[in-house]
C-alpha cells in the first residue's frame, strides 16, 4: 500500500539528521496521496539506524491508522488536522531544530529580513500562541494542528506563501508541495531563523527587507514569470 | 567480571565524542549492577582511540575499586555518592559540554522554556553551588556527589524527574535508568542549555512553559499512560 | 568550449558546501576568459549531486548565452556587470554564507578588527544599499552589478584591494584573480564576519586593527616586498 | 636531520583543521629539540594536501634556516624569541581560531570561570597590547614575541603554568611540553573562550572561579600530587 510514498517518506524522514535538523528520533515528515487521501507517516520514536520504509504508518485524514504494526508518531494527529485545512500541501515536517525553536520559544514571529528568507517565505512567519489547557485536555495533538490553521486564517496568510509556523514554546511545522519540499522548506526556515537573531544582535534597529525586493525575490522563484531554475 | 556491563559502558562513553559533547577524554560515563551493587566506570585519561571495554575499571558504593588494572575516572567518587542516595539510577554522564558548562559556569538554573526541555527534564535543571574549600579539603569529588544529593532533597526534586544537575563553576552530570538513557539525557540537557540561552537573548521577557504543556509533553512520555514511542 | 574553465568553475562550485558556505543550490561561482571576455558560470538550481562540468554555462559580458543548454544561474547579469567594471578580476562567487549574510542583513560595514581580515581585505568590506523599485524593475540583477560597481568608485575603494562586498539585506559577493581564490576570499569574509559580530558582543568599545598592523599583514602578503608563502 | 620530530610536527599541524582550529593554511605548529637547539617548524603557506614531513623547516634560536628547501612559516621568528624566552617549553602552536580570536580582538585577557580552563590554565590568560608602529617597522614577528615574553614577565605568570597567551587583534599562541601538548592546549583555550563568552552573555555578573577549585583542578593534574590520569 502506497510502497512509493512510503519510500519517500522514509528516505525524508533520514535527511532530517542529515540536515542537522533533528537529534535521535526529534523529528517526523509525513507525505499525503491526495486521491485516496491517506498519509503515510514515521512510526514514533524508533532508532533511524534501524527504521525501514517498511516501518512507516499509513493513516487517514481523521487520524485513523489504516495500515502498519508500529504506532505512528505522537504528532500524526496534527498532520491530520493540517492536511484537512491545507488542501495544497503534500508534505509536513516537524522537528525541534536548534535555532527555529529558539524563536518559538521566544515566543516571536520571524520577520523577513532577507533574500535567503524572500526565496522561500512570502513575509513573515508566524508564531501561534500556548496551547491552553482546555485545549490540550480536549486533545493536544489535535487542537496544535487546529490553532496553527487558525492562525493563518486569523492573519489571512496563505499556506503555500508562507509554508511554516513556530509553536510558542515548541518548534516549527513546515510543509511544501510533497515531503521532500517540505524538508527543504524546514533547512531554510533553520537558517533564516539562525541569521535573524543574530542580525538583530548585531544591529537592534536592523529593517525588515524592503517590499520590493521581497516580491522580486519570492517571485522570480514562485511567481507566474519566475525564472529561477530549470523548466 | 560484569563483561557486558563493561562494554555497554565502553560503548556509551565513546558516544560522548560522536554526540559532540566532549572532547579528548574530557567525559565519564559509569553504569551499576544493582544486583551486587557494583558498578562500571572508565579509567582516567586513557585515549579514546585506544580504550577498550576490558579497560573499564569495577568500583563499589565506597569508592572502592574492586577489578581493573587502571586508575578510574578522578570522578569516580562522584558517581559512588550519586549511586548511594538515588537507588533508582542505573547510569551516570560528566561532561563539559558547552552549552550545559555554560549555564553551570553563569551559576544559573536552567528553566524548562520549552517542550523539548519538557519531554526529558520534568521542571528547572538546578546549579547546585560551588563547593566551599572546606569541603574540597575534606573531599572534592565526593563532596560534589553529597552537594547534589543535598540540593536535590533542599529543593525537593525527584532524580527521575529531573535526570541531570549543573555545578557552578563547573559542567553537568546528567543520569537515567541506564548509561544509554544517561547520554541521552546528556545530549538533551545541551541542547535545551543551548537553545535557552539565546531565547533569553532574543527575547528578555520569554516566558516559562506553562504548567499544562510541561505536564502533557512530560507525562505523554514519562506518565503512567504514555503513549510515545512503541510499546 | 573553453573546456578548462568549466572543470575549474565546476570544482569551485562543490567546493562551497564542502566549505559549508552554502545549502542546496543557493550560491554560483563563476570565471572568466580575458582573451576572449567569455565567462563560465553554474547553472540555475541544479542539484550539486548529480551537476557535471559540461553543465556549466559559457555567457559574453553582456549578459548573452554564448553556449550550453541549461539556464545560467539567475544571478548571472551581476557577474556581467561586474566583470566589466572590475577588469583585473577574474573570478566572482556569490552566497548567502550565515554570517557574512547576518552583516548584509544588519546593513552594516564590516570593520577590520583583526589580522584574519587584514591577511586578505585591506580595511572595511563596504555594505552596498537596498535596490530600489526602480531599479529592481528596471532589471534587478544587472542594478545589482551596477550599485556594487557605484559603491566601490564613490568610496574610493580598489576591488583587488577589498575583494568582496556586502549587499544590504542580501549577501556576499566576493572576488578575485580566478574562481579558487574568490571562493577562498568568501571564506575569510564568513570567518572574519563571525569573529567580528561577536568581538563586538564581547567588548563593544573593541577598536579597529591599527592603521600599521593592517598595513603589515596586508602587505607582507600582497604588497611588493610580500614574503608569505613560497615563491 | 631530526625526522622523527619533524613527523611530529608534520602530524601535529594536520591536527589543526582536524580539530576545528584553522581553515586552510592559516596556523603553524613547531617542536624544539633541546640538545642541539634546533626547532622544526611547518612552511609557508603549503596545503595541507600535499605537505610532507619532509617539507618541515629547521631552524636555529636566531630564526636562521638551518635546513629545508621551501620558507619556513612567517611566524617563524616568533617562535625562536619564545623558545629562547620560554626554556621549559617544546612546542608552540599559532592559529586564527574563531573564539580565541574573538577574544583577541576584543582585546580582552581571558579569566578563570570554569574547571575546564582550570584543568589546564592556572589563571587568567593574559592578552598582550597591539604592537607599535615601532616595534613593527623593527622586526615584527621577533617583536611579537618579545612582547609576549615581557607581557608575562611583567605581569609574573609562569608560562607553563598559563600555556597561551591571545595578541590584540590576531590571536592566539599556546605552547607546551611538546608539540602535541602545544595543540591540546590550543583546543581547550578555543573551548573556553567559546563557553567563557557565552558566560558573561548568559549573567554579566558570572564571577571568576572559586580560587579553592582553581588549585583544585590544576593540581589535581598538574600539581605534585597529582591523581588524574595514568601514572
Amino acid at each position: 500500500m502506497l510502497e512509493q510514498l512510503k519510500e519517500t517518506v522514509f528516505q525524508a524522514n533520514l535527511e532530517l539528521p542529515r540536515q542537522g535538523l533533528i537529534k535521535y528520533t526529534w523529528g517526523n515528515v509525513s507525505a499525503i496521496d491526495r486521491e485516496t487521501n491517506l498519509f503515510v507517516i514515521k512510526p514514533s520514536g524508533v532508532d533511524y539506524k534501524t527504521m525501514q520504509a517498511s516501518d512507516m504508518v499509513v493513516c487517514d485524514l481523521d487520524g485513523n491508522i489504516v495500515e502498519g504494526t508500529l504506532n505512528p508518531s505522537s504528532d500524526m494527529p496534527t498532520h491530520a488536522v493540517l492536511y484537512r485545512h491545507f488542501p495544497e500541501i503534500g508534505g509536513i515536517v516537524h522537528t525541534h531544530s536548534t535555532w527555529a525553536t529558539t524563536w518559538a520559544q521566544a515566543g516571536l514571529d520571524l520577520p523577513a529580513m532577507g533574500t535567503t528568507h524572500a526565496d522561500t517565505f512570502y513575509g513573515t512567519v508566524p508564531c501561534a500562541r500556548f496551547l491552553t489547557k482546555e485545549e490540550i485536555d480536549q486533545g493536544y495533538e489535535e487542537q496544535t494542528g487546529e490553532l496553527i490553521a487558525a492562525t493563518f486564517k486569523e492573519r489571512q496568510i496563505k499556506p503555500m506563501e508562507v509554508p511554516g509556523v513556530l509553536l510558542h514554546g515548541h518548534g516549527p511545522f513546515t510543509w511544501g508541495k510533497d515531503a521532500d519540499s517540505a524538508v527543504m522548506n524546514a533547512v531554510v526556515l533553520e537558517e533564516v531563523a539562525k541569521m535573524n537573531l543574530f542580525t538583530r544582535q548585531l544591529n537592534s534597529f536592523a529593517e525588515e527587507l524592503p517590499q520590493a525586493i521581497l516580491d522580486k525575490h519570492y517571485l522570480r522563484k514562485h511567481g507566474k514569470n519566475a525564472y529561477y531554475g530549470q523548466k
